[in-house]
């Protein structure tokens, strides 16, 4: 059956793939829709050539419903819409031993270490995946990934109902954040510089600045009366946003580093030191995280369809690509199955 | 009676200082000793002339008896041995409206932003006295206040029975650091460059490495059997200190940045994210932290005597600030009341 496939060099391409039945633990999706993400662009761009093993089927947010259920598996039934966490840990890493298995030293993210979801069958192992409710449709279920990283971020954050959190960068994981916050009781300010993206996230009545124009310690400032933003989430990976954060902060307030950052950065450890500021690292989700983005997704919680702008077909993954690369659009959703009308 | 002045333009001299009575609500003492560190440096190097007013009787390490009680002050009877929390907040900030008044915006630090302890009689405010108990000496005492830095950096970081703490800087603070941590239950490593600060660190049974020599991140890698730190504290204000951290630190280990960085520092954010690293500014002290200082000296549990290198007149200030700056002392106490024999 067809996927579509990374071949290294920075070439995408749609290929056949066998698919072998579902062995022991292991559940075979018929996937739906898979979402394409900052991760998949890296790879397809070729910076990840150190890590992944060509001919790769990769993409990783995933909703579908069960195909085929492998020996030994219980609870799950063919027909059963769900979603997947692409995460398989070692179970007896440092990490792992300490309770912290999403960040396991030895790591196996789907559609990155090993196969993904862009392709009509996928065998998983039953354990990671994530029952969809009947009332949240396979479209928007392609969404609890992103979601699960934005509950995540924000749990990991502490924060509390009233606080006001800035998020600096305003694409997927930016909005995503700025709805769980907002769910959660949060005043929330996003930064960004695209003007586009700046008129959706405003539509969806969010407060937001661009911050190469605005004075953001200034607006701050003013947004809190003087005290300072309670979180501050990194979303952008640019130097300048990562090197404002501690201005940005209140006395004790958190910064969560949610960005990939390529390069060292300059901090200001003088003002971490003098507000006694927390700088955290947050990286995917835990399993009560995708439990949760379940939940806010049925719920109408989470803005879905601001933060979708288009699905195409999976021959179209490479154009598809190419127009997240160029910033022409949000979260694309590859139509694996070819069900839907684009 | 005579002080020890800040001038302005690097100058530091001895001075006869006008003696008040103690105001409402204040405490006059007969200072014993009072302790040099690092901020006193900064101010007689001239690199604070924006924030001190001069001339300024500086230092804020004291220790002393109560000489004269201001009206309306309960508790306290002239003779009572005693040592200063020096800092002085304004009740009202958004910090101190959240329960952080020892990082109060509009904070004024005694010795900096008012006159200190390096005179013979002193007023502070009752408010801020911590009593010394019988079975401590004043020498001794003199040291509270850097050991409350201590308590208070080690509490920040949640260190737990058990845990591998990695301080970065063998001067006086990372010592008391490495001596409260070792109290708390935890194996500790120092790193330090100067070869007769990590003899003497040595000399007191604690781990210690050179990091200019050694590759700390194998060497914490073997010590912690592959886990990395659960802690790292960075005391000394060096860069490459700074940058050393993230790769030192376990999945989800804490770093506290307790030295002062005068520049920008670069840090590495993916690692921070990657592991899920927390880093936190950790400053001064809170009332428990004075007050479990004082019960660790009394109870001899922080090696007191390795961390005092001299006592000096107060007439050889200067000299003792001249020691300190080229690194040929560790802690100076100055013998205000002139008592005792050097």
């Amino acid at each position: 059956m067809k996927g579509a496939a990374y071949m290294g060099g920075g070439r995408l391409q749609t290929v056949s793939v066998d698919v072998a039945p579902p062995g022991p633990g292991e559940l075979q999706i018929a996937v739906a829709y898979c979402g394409l993400c900052g991760t998949d662009l890296h790879i397809v761009h070729g910076d990840m050539e150190a890590r992944v093993r060509t001919p790769l089927v990769f993409g990783h947010e995933v909703s579908g419903t069960v195909a085929a259920v492998g020996a030994g598996v219980q609870g799950w039934k063919a027909g059963d819409p769900l979603t997947v966490m692409p995460l398989v840990w070692d179970g007896t890493c440092p990490a792992c031993l300490a309770g912290h298995q999403h960040i396991c030293q030895n790591l196996v993210f789907l559609g990155i270490d090993s196969p993904g979801g862009l392709q009509l069958r996928w065998n998983v192992p039953a354990a990671i995946a994530v029952p969809i409710p009947s009332d949240l449709d396979l479209r928007t279920a392609a969404l609890v990934e992103p979601v699960a990283v934005a509950v995540h971020d924000v749990r990991r954050s502490d924060l509390q109902v009233g606080d006001h959190a800035v998020v600096l960068g305003g694409g997927p994981i930016g909005v995503l954040i700025a709805g769980v916050a907002r769910d959660a009781g949060a005043h929330v300010m996003v930064a960004e510089v695209d003007v586009s993206r700046r008129s959706r996230i405003a539509g969806l009545g969010i407060k937001v600045i661009d911050p190469s124009s605005a004075d953001m310690v200034a607006e701050v400032e003013r947004w809190t009366d003087g005290v300072g933003a309670d979180v501050v989430f990194e979303v952008s990976g640019a130097a300048a946003a990562a090197r404002s954060t501690t201005a940005l902060a209140k006395v004790r307030g958190t910064i969560v580093v949610v960005a990939i950052h390529s390069a060292a950065r300059e901090l200001d450890l003088q003002r971490l030191f003098w507000r006694e500021l927390r700088l955290l690292g947050a990286r995917v989700y835990q399993r009560s995280d995708f439990d949760r983005a379940v939940e806010l997704l049925r719920r109408g919680r989470i803005p879905a369809e601001a933060v979708i702008s288009g699905v195409v077909p999976l021959e179209e993954t490479a154009s598809a690509i190419n127009d997240l690369s160029a910033g022409r659009a949000m979260k694309i959703l590859v139509d694996v199955a070819g069900e839907a009308q684009a």
